[in-house]
């Protein structure tokens, strides 16, 4: 370098983020407890590079119905694409194909890492992140989604979140049944319609029904278009939303009685002057024949039994419908899922962007996807599995107080006062890190004291030693004290005051370096 | 997916691997270790993305001058390109920089992660691999460099491997000393002296003096090509090499004697038939008169000093020069250092991919590098620091004995006899885990006893729980001790004396599930 070159901007790639030592050292507190539950439940670790070939990572991602959806990719020296991992589910697929031979069956694996999107980023999201992930790959019946349910269970039980949680239970084949008998034949109408079930929790049964037929005006004003229902296609999809609940439990009073006519859930005229179906409204349409229709078409019947299986399990393994509860809207994936899906939704409420009190929602989810490793093996591989968001996570386990420590404690600062000294302070140092205390010799350039006081205030230092020239002939060290200086420093205002009573600092024997040190962190 | 794709062949790209449970394990209880030294040091963690914008990066590279050294890019949507990360050094910078004003100074940092080269992959040589750095950045004197030493140095003694090592120290300003009172000036012929230098520990004086000069032919009969000195340009690189080591330990007798006349070393006539140069073989040039023009040299005089001032350091907090040694061979990168290098170097013997007995040699290393922050900050920012290459440290560890378990402790897995009774066989598993046992159902499809067995035996499992009908209906269990069975299988030859035996199998009551596992466990 010749001449001065310009000065580069130091920033980073929009939707990438740097993390600091305390979400560092709080995430992996996290991640051990969750690697301890899945080691409990069988499972082992495997760890996949960042790296696939395009084509084997193939177009699996969960949700390419969004519109910026993407991924990293660039071509290898040999013209062969390669792309960045976008989730921990399609590596593993690999995986496992490329190691079928040898890989136990059912293979039980957890994966832990970096995923990416090339996605446009915002506000909390970020196209980095960290998923959590586990699989059980080569397990067909329901048990194995049982399993997993429990493990979620599990894992938000040993993160302090008991009572703020449950796991809901959906199946992919109910709700393709409930597609078929209703009458939904186009692929995009059943994207629109599943979209609108998933906004159950939100948006009630009205919402929905909204949603379903010509739209509606969300709480910003904009227009959710609808997915152009009848009046009595709707109706099959409401029935359905509130007959999975058990009596008693059902979200909506009017749906009580099996043979109620739906008379009350046809639609207003819509916003944009639609007019509603008025036609349909007093035809003898009743849930008893709803759920006929429902009963007949085999797709729901097994996946009702699935989900039977499921609740038995979870039942006799003593996990109650406060930790793992069967819910008909629970959608996930779109094209993704085919059996049994899963959600941990946080229940707590917490106030979104605008101020508004809202459950935190979903910190995970997974469920049952059979055509896992049909890109690579012709025989059929069913494989069940969940993935948790660990900075999602993560920022629930801040907000409920269960994030532990963020903050790391400094080390003690044993002080430069001589710079032709620094072998007898190097010597201290190394005698209090033998120790196993967390220790430094100050390696700044200045000499003045205060600086040398202040990097230690800013590094979190419970503790700083000195030995100046008259310290060093009388075989003593200072002590300082900076935490309870600290307090002292609150509760003293006169100045000369302070010079007396050096608050928080005292003498010691050389000798007593180790000791001295040690006894003080024991009382702070 | 309307008709059967084309299967696709279940591969990683070149250079990439998977890493396995003990793999995992292993590297992760090891990483454990050198955190808690360098926690110990007073370095705190930090975690950058994987990506950067590519001007960020630089040319930082400290190899360069390999041919197809690279780095992965790829250009975002808004043009911009940014790269993988190839080393934890040039982030750093970039870090730094960003958020100069609010972090401490001297800032201490430790970072663990992948770091990615776009090469040639070969044995060994992979293209995502992990690095483990330190680094202190802010602080410009020796005794930082020192701490690095120190650190490097509790590190192995950490990891077990106390004895097997040693920490050797140079500086590249001595380096640009010799050079320069040699009278080297040219860019390539530097770097052929520099990487002469750097061969020492393997060829010894003679060999770098062919290297220096007219080249040779390596063990594979391969030419080497030399630098292409004169005798007496190569006489001061040698005089150096053995200079620099304390009298009493000279590498070859011939240089104890300050003043002895240099006739031994010129060289005989090249391989090529090149005439050794003659002329030179009896000038009375001496020893004395090479230290004379180095020590007046003023870089070699300050690059001395700073090496005192670390072995003064060192000796003073307890590190031997077996620990810590003063190095005069001791290159490292060929750019980018200026000031302190260090390697770590593992000195027992392993054999090498032809069979002869090689020392381990070098598990990581660094140095200072005072223009790290310059591209983005005019004001000069001196930095040292040193980087763990983790899978040849795990290597090394590995072939010491030191890497702990390499296989993880399977579960203890319920057989499904009944495929009617999974209630009863989750619940038996949920008990076992509740008591923090690992434990699983068997999930896959079949029903066959030995082949749910066999499941267990390739799961490292310790013990089978088996509740067929009758046991049911007599409140009993079968306990299956895998490990004792193991055992006895190999001591018993005859078929029907097994199944007489039936060995490490025995009953308990239903009841009595967790305490008996629970022995059983504590037993093995």
């Amino acid at each position: 370098m010749s001449e001065k070159p310009k000065l580069i901007t130091p920033r980073l790639p929009r939707g990438f983020e740097d993390r600091t030592p305390g979400e560092i050292a709080a995430v992996g507190a996290m991640i051990d407890k969750i690697k301890a539950v899945y080691e409990r439940y069988g499972f082992d670790p495997v760890e996949t590079p960042l790296f696939e070939y395009t084509e084997t990572l193939g177009k699996f991602l969960p949700d390419t119905d969004r519109p910026n959806a993407g991924v990293f990719s660039l071509q290898d020296d040999d013209e062969q694409w390669m792309s960045l991992r976008y989730d921990l589910t399609a590596p593993l697929a690999r995986f496992f194909a490329e190691n079928f031979e040898t890989l136990p069956k059912p293979y039980r694996s957890y994966r832990q890492g970096y995923v990416f999107r090339n996605e446009k980023p915002g506000p909390g999201r970020f196209r980095q992140f960290m998923q959590f992930d586990a699989d059980t790959v080569g397990a067909s019946g329901p048990e194995a989604d049982a399993e997993m349910c429990m493990m979620m269970a599990d894992v938000m039980d040993a993160l302090g979140l008991a009572g703020k949680y449950v796991v809901k239970v959906n199946n992919r084949k109910v709700l393709d049944g409930v597609l078929a008998a209703t009458g939904i034949t186009s692929d995009a109408q059943k994207l629109n319609v599943l979209r609108a079930i998933d906004k159950f929790d939100r948006l009630g049964l009205e919402g929905v029904e909204a949603l379903l037929r010509h739209g509606r005006i969300d709480e910003s004003g904009a227009r959710m278009p609808g997915a152009g229902l009848g009046a009595v296609q709707a109706r099959y999809i409401l029935s359905y939303l509130n007959s999975m609940v058990p009596a008693g439990q059902r979200l909506d009073p009017r749906y009580e009685d099996r043979d109620l006519v739906l008379h009350a859930y046809v639609v207003q005229d819509g916003p944009d002057g639609t007019p509603g179906e008025g036609g349909h409204k007093d035809e003898p349409f009743t849930l008893g024949k709803v759920q006929d229709d429902f009963a007949a078409n085999e797709n729901f019947r097994q996946g009702v039994s699935e989900l039977q299986t499921i609740e038995l399990l979870a039942r006799a393994a003593g996990y109650g419908d406060d930790k793992i509860k069967i819910d008909p809207s629970v959608v996930r994936g779109l094209e993704y899922y085919t059996g049994p899906v899963f959600e941990i939704e946080l229940t707590f409420k917490v106030q979104n962007e605008k101020g508004q009190d809202v459950v935190f929602g979903s910190v995970g989810g997974g469920g049952r996807y059979d055509g896992l490793v049909s890109r690579f093996r012709r025989e059929p591989v069913p494989a069940t599995g969940f993935s948790i968001g660990v900075s999602r996570l993560a920022n629930a386990l801040k907000l409920t107080g269960n994030l532990g420590a963020t903050e790391p404690v400094g080390p003690v600062v044993v002080l430069v006062m001589d710079k032709d000294q620094t072998a007898r302070y190097q010597a201290m140092v190394s005698e209090l890190r033998q120790a196993g205390i967390r220790a430094e010799m100050f390696l700044g350039s200045t000499k003045n004291f205060g600086k040398q006081v202040a990097y230690a205030d800013k590094r979190n230092s419970p503790i700083v030693i000195i030995e100046g020239s008259q310290e060093r002939e009388q075989g003593i060290l200072q002590v300082k004290d900076l935490i309870a200086g600290k307090q002292a420093a609150q509760a003293i205002t006169d100045n000369a005051e302070w010079k007396a009573a050096r608050p928080g600092q005292f003498e010691i024997k050389r000798e007593e370096l180790v000791s001295a040190v040690q006894k003080l962190l024991s009382e702070q």
